[in-house]
């Protein structure tokens, strides 16, 4: 009786049985239930949808970066574990403030954030962007923004995308730990809907001011929405909800087709009905996935699910 | 020693003591602590800042108008309450969706996303779209976008931004609870950082592949901090967080003042280290709101906090 | 079509229909979606509870004396709104400190937990217990408990339970704003599952290291289970989850019948697994519940929903 | 600059260095920002703690044996990393569920609630106990409770504890995966504040109607109290919050003395007020931990959180 084929015997998570990061994930795989059943059924979903040659689209909200999660999306990216990126202004600014040569700092005495104020601290829960780090970015990316135009404009008038921009400066940072340069060294786009949401795109439009810049959200629609057109089966990774996610979404609206595959790891809830936490399965409705796409949503802090997955992705990567 | 200038004596939340929605709201007030002092507080800021003179900034996530706070929001901008708007395009799709004659559902029997799917009905939680919902907007706004265009382009190219195409198509509709109309007929801005990622967005895309419509990040960032500059005093009120929330906090950043008042309500956390959910004193760190500002986070569904400031808000408007 | 009869057309919350609290919970009600539409129909399960002659049994977690909500309880008590509560030792223990002379404080600047400590201050989250709070307590309560084993003892022995215990105490608190009190003199009983966990608990224990005092567990089973058997209707409203909430839903598990209404405030999340945030469709399958009963769960902070309730309930009743 | 002694660089969690659970373990404290920092806090204050000789008393909350956890709570107890357990009944119900024959199950096709009723299946989140498992442990139980009664009752009355009955069963416990049968094992004593609450306590309660079983609250008190005085040092680990939290911390305060070390690993919320959310923190004013004590509170679900610390502390301990 208890091996009806609609039903299972209940596999309970054995630390004994875990040396590797293969194991731990295969027992929260087995355990199949709860958040650590579904942590498991994220790994099997990214291991199959690679397996099976699909394109991961990665969307990234959140504060990856001062979160320490730059070299986790690196390691994604340099692994072939994904294949294009969706993301928000700061996660990208974040990025370029170490790019150019400033890390972002732990405090291990913490202050208020009156007092940090005075002193041109810059607090995103328990990280910290130090002095110098917004000056010395927008010392190096106004001179950069000054070369993109100087070689980009037609008649004095640059149309561009956050895509087609991101991709130029990946191909300026020296820094090989930056996602920017990654995405640039491994050809794997980067798109960030709204640049103008961020200190990037707040020095962009301080250029605007002078040079006839103008940043078109129509071109990196096209793109991305190609993109998703050509890949022979696409999957979804979300970190995160929010604009990256949507966005990431919607590429699959206009085509015939939808994403065969989805794993979303977020804390957002899904009773307030915004789509940030709302479920997979709601967005079969939009046709945005398959009914039948393996999908799971894992209620998670990022920075504790995401960098897990990347670690054991590249375990299981050379078996 | 009850009576320490640093203490006060907690005030139970009395029952018997609420006749009205004022009554309702001191309640809350006085109680002062936990998730209902909150609430309190957020009235009182509120009227506070418009006693003050301040303009009211409000940052709209969420799937606001499937969740019917569609009049809530239009009620706040007919009673003077807020004085601009920074939403995520799916707002303004789910208006105009309306707008053009086509409600949304509540269904009194669910079906599963895979039904809804075949029968063309968009699920938003326990809101729907539909059937000829979106159809039915994508014929009225692809002859609006025509009519913009043939209206606005100068030799044959358009370059516009979100703002100013809203306050056109606010012109243009006649249903006057629209969230678009009402913001035309009150001289209220809406700025949506990213029309883009929203199936309105994907219209204007689609006519930019025929018509040179060209939807500029930069020209709205240079309205808003216009607008932000010229406010002599000015209130941030979150509903959500998201894009809308940080672009609208950081239209401070370049000016050489702070948000002077916040009110964010949200069911975010601040644990995760995101924007979304981040404290309002983390901002003072970035030179967003003032130190001294009074401000509040209610951490409350916005449906159920935001419907009974606006109608407080009215009552304590006409005492 | 828009009418058939599986979906009915949106309504939007209308601020300006709103001019009492029956206008507000009826706004809610109508709109029917999200967190909104749940607060509108917890409401309207209440009084459709009473007016069907139903019982209402109340679950009380969380800090809900220090966080204001000592007169709304009592306030639900005193108009006929609940007829029995299964609470914490902690909510007790709350109410005793007050109604034995000490309030609880708000502090208007915080100070650490560290000079709290050396002070006597406890802290709740924004709410305190002053300095002779619980040393006035136990000088009170111990007196009491001597009072109670002299009177109720047998040979030297006394088996009691959290419901006797409380009924008598009831019997003697003079703070007609008290919990206790009020329930002696309504006749609604009080269950505290564990009073050991609390201080209320430890000074009972402190007794019983003198004086033979037995708290057995099974008394109070007995006793609410015949209360949930004899009553013909039976309406579960759970104000947080933990113990009360496991508590007093596993009353009906022996009888055989369920409970036939449900309303839950809570921010507890159903994807953990707990019972704590569990949805009221799984306590069906355990028979707690039946199936057709009109039950919905309110994702808010307590402190805003129930004090909300407790208000147009009063407003419902005296229509 | 960078090396003040207040502040250090903010190290990125580096995938390509993790080839262990330790290195894992290492990458996470190394980052030491956001949710992955605070789970590898945890990791070092466990490990601190047992190589300082301090004791870990760990409560459990929610339903750890329905959500797979049954093998790491026991593998927590076999490896020497806690001490003593205070849970609940519903934990010690659904491993006694186990220990005597009938598994939990996996649905791979879910039924509705209703359908589950009416095959007297019982659903925990996405865990079953399948339509024998509680007629089982009701059988088996019942006639070791006749058997715990005859054995220790006094002249027809039998006076106990939820840590000596359980003590005693765990001697009669075949299954030696059983949580309660390695707690006798290895001398590890679990206390149930509120035995009542659950199918077990209901078991008991049935055959206190014909025999004179009296579950004292103030026995385990007693004991509980006497461990934590005689532990030179003690550590507090929490599985979520509720009941076993409050308890299990509330045993420090008829002592002079704190908690030490402090681990919580939870999904609520500090901002309910509730003492299931509330901060480590907030704990030093009640006096439950000092000021210095190491501790942090990881904002994870548990079964993610708790199996994999439970795999890392094995390959520390074996290093």
């Amino acid at each position: 009786m208890h091996h009806n084929k609609d039903r299972e015997i209940l596999h309970h998570f054995d630390p004994t049985k875990v040396e590797t990061l293969i194991d731990l994930m295969e027992e929260y795989f087995q355990t199949g239930v709860f958040g650590g059943g579904n942590l498991g059924k994220a790994m099997k979903i990214i291991l199959r949808a690679k397996e099976e040659g699909a394109k991961i689209f990665m969307s990234v909200a959140g504060a990856m970066v001062p979160g320490g999660m730059r070299k986790a999306i690196g390691t994604a990216m340099t692994t072939g574990m994904v294949d294009l990126i969706v993301t928000t202004g700061a996660v990208i600014t974040h990025d370029l403030i170490e790019a150019f040569g400033v890390p972002h700092l732990k405090f291990l005495k913490h202050e208020n954030d009156s007092e940090l104020r005075e002193r041109g601290i810059d607090r995103v829960y328990d990280a910290y962007v130090q002095e110098d780090g917004f000056p010395n970015l927008e010392d190096h990316i106004g001179k950069l923004i000054d070369h993109f135009f100087e070689k980009f404009n037609e008649n004095g008038q640059l149309v561009t995308s956050s895509h087609e921009f991101l991709k130029w400066l990946g191909s300026k940072i020296t820094d090989n730990e930056s996602i920017v340069r990654i995405a640039y060294d491994q050809g794997i786009p980067i798109f960030v809907p709204v640049i103008a949401d961020s200190v990037l795109g707040l020095q962009i439009w301080l250029k605007s001011q002078f040079k006839r810049i103008i940043v078109d959200e129509m071109r990196d629609l096209t793109v991305i929405q190609d993109l998703f057109h050509e890949s022979p089966k696409t999957m979804a990774l979300m970190l995160g909800g929010g604009v990256p996610k949507n966005y990431m979404l919607q590429s699959s609206l206009m085509s015939n087709k939808e994403y065969e595959y989805g794993v979303a790891i977020t804390m957002d809830r899904v009773e307030t009905g915004g789509l940030s936490g709302a479920t997979l399965t709601e967005a079969v409705s939009w046709g945005k996935f398959t009914w039948e796409a393996p999908k799971v949503t894992v209620y998670s802090d990022v920075t504790i699910a995401f960098p897990l997955l990347v670690s054991a992705w590249r375990q299981y990567k050379s078996k």
